[in-house]
């Protein structure tokens, strides 16, 4: 193998897939970088044998070939490398090394075989569709925050994507719990996608795509199947296993017959939370709220820190109402809000309450209370 | 004690004192910061029994008084208020607890009573004179990167700041080393300077001062005794301990027949160091430099990461010369070189070599070698 290539096309694609490699690994080729020299072009692949990130890059290959070599250590170089440097790529049997070779700069990376590098295999079947990259970034925003990190819950270590048919109109959707609350996004499903199988996307893949959906504008294109999820961005894609576990019938989560309803300013009652929350218990970060005649008091008691009260304005009509919420779980909403106000709607103290978006009917938040 | 306060004026003034404050203290009231409302001031003070800083501000104080309530508690409440908020601040028998209210919230924190705050002594003895601000961060920047965080070896946890007078000009001078590096910086001796004790000042202390030092301009008060020193900013101040040990004769570690001269190009140097350091081992991080006809060689070799080469063109007519450092340590003296050139000054492979900046002929840094 041997080629010369522009630095700045050597760092994107390198930054894209060595962001999958993992920090530590037992297996020594996964910490590598699988290169392979075509005609005009070098590509790039890295696998975590869970995703597999593939991207390649336009250079003037003089000798074909493949090899992998550390993609970490190689990305640090090249991106020490002086801005505009031709960057040169050699392997040969002559020095069992990558040797790396810009201007007055010489790197020998020690490489292991390309033909031991974990190849993903790929899958035809399963719906494919393509769709505006803001508009898979906002299901991924608005919903993320809410994905488990608990590992005995694995199925909800992920994002469950899928489409359904309500009303007749086929939505893309998205959503996320991990028990204590709910976050659920959707966008008309772009053609082809409906049909295809419901899939949970594991939280690492939809870090990363959510990583990639900044890079430009444009569509992506997506391929799911039962087993996988493949992600293109141009000539970079993204091809991860889907967690293989039945998601809960969230359905039955979201409260239909909520009727107390606040109208909360999103700004004011945002700040308030952070607040009081300042002096909650780093654990339980329980915040106290009780409606009553246009107006919300927030309360937060604490043993050892003391107490901290606020008043906010809002909308409500209803009967005087007290009920619990994680700090945490209210902000992180909040942060999710796009209008001036947020609807809650309440049932009672011990049931879950629903958060509502003016400006965005097309998700809905669900939090379950804390007995305060 | 009851007073109102400008937010932003107590948010300095808090973030001043709670930034001594540790994070976990077996000692409660070390959490705490003291507040003490006089006739249109309230006065702050927080210590770590090793360093005090202390602070006032203009208030309204309507009763006068003192209390004590958790620092970093009340910094982040006072952080969260909105900005043009006037705070109120009331402790009473009624409460045993602070109230702190602003617009509609209101916090409660709980107390400790202000005669358990532990107020350190002052010393009327020892030198004392005045200095731009400029200059002490000049001192410390040039080498508190040098200061050793080894624990056995306590009397190199910190600045030694001194004064000398050489040829019969009287200099401030601070050093700092670890044993494997040392850096040595000197500014004239302010009046008053001269004569004063030469002393160990700790590296928290250093952060802090330093950290004093980037707010406004004009001069900082040094009063500095055999036990303690005292850096006045306006109308904060901050009393430390020094450290109570020998610091070593530091200049028989400065070499003075050094021969060997390199002229350095520090900012193509330093970059080819950061590249080849790039697959150095994590712990030794040893960098082999070659000297030879206006030109060094630097290789680092790594039986794990493979191997790295750089060439720089320099001014060196000497007889050829390898030598080893670490790349940290290059790095570290390369960020502190004011001017485009460094020079370095070598006797042989194993002997400690001499850097110099000709922008800045005040400062020294020397280099023991490693072996390569």
């Amino acid at each position: 193998m041997q080629l010369t290539i522009e630095r700045s096309a050597l760092l994107k694609a390198l930054g894209h897939v060595q962001s999958v490699v993992e920090r530590r690994n037992t297996i020594p080729i996964l910490s590598n970088v699988l290169l392979s020299a075509g005609r005009d072009r070098l590509s790039f692949a890295a696998t975590d044998l869970d995703m597999e990130m593939v991207d390649e890059a336009e250079a003037q290959v003089n000798v074909e070939g493949q090899i992998t070599a550390s993609a970490h250590t190689l990305y640090e170089i090249v991106k020490k490398l002086p801005d505009g440097a031709e960057v040169s790529l050699t392997y040969s049997g002559d020095d069992p090394r990558l040797v790396i070779s810009a201007g007055r700069s010489k790197f020998n990376l020690p490489v292991l075989p390309a033909g031991d590098f974990p190849i993903m295999s790929t899958e035809s079947s399963g719906a494919r569709y393509s769709m505006p990259k803001a508009d898979l970034a906002r299901l991924i925003d608005k919903t993320r925050f809410a994905v488990s990190t608990e590992e005995t819950r694995y199925y909800l270590n992920g994002l469950y994507l899928h489409t359904v048919a309500e009303g007749g109109v086929p939505l893309l959707r998205a959503v996320a719990t991990d028990g204590h609350r709910l976050a659920l996004a959707e966008t008309p499903a772009p053609e082809g996608a409906a049909g295809g199988p419901g899939v949970i996307v594991p939280r690492k893949t939809v870090d990363q795509v959510r990583r990639l959906l900044d890079d430009g504008n444009g569509p992506v294109e997506v391929q799911v199947s039962a087993q996988k999820i493949r992600f293109e961005f141009g000539h970079a894609s993204l091809t991860s296993k889907v967690i293989d576990g039945a998601f809960p019938d969230y359905l039955r989560v979201i409260p239909k017959g909520n009727d107390k309803q606040a109208d909360i300013d999103n700004t004011l009652f945002s700040k308030a939370v952070d607040r009081v929350a300042t002096i909650s218990a780093e654990k339980s970060r329980s915040v106290k709220l009780a409606f009553d005649n246009d107006r919300v008091k927030l309360t937060v008691r604490n043993m050892e820190a003391g107490q901290a009260e606020e008043e906010v304005e809002i909308g409500y009509s209803e009967e005087p109402f007290e009920i619990g919420f994680n700090a945490r779980y209210l902000l992180d909403v909040a942060g999710q809000i796009t209008g001036e106000t947020a609807h809650f709607k309440f049932a009672d103290p011990a049931s879950p309450t629903l958060v509502l978006d003016p400006a965005d009917p097309g998700v809905q938040y669900v939090l379950m209370p804390l007995r305060v």
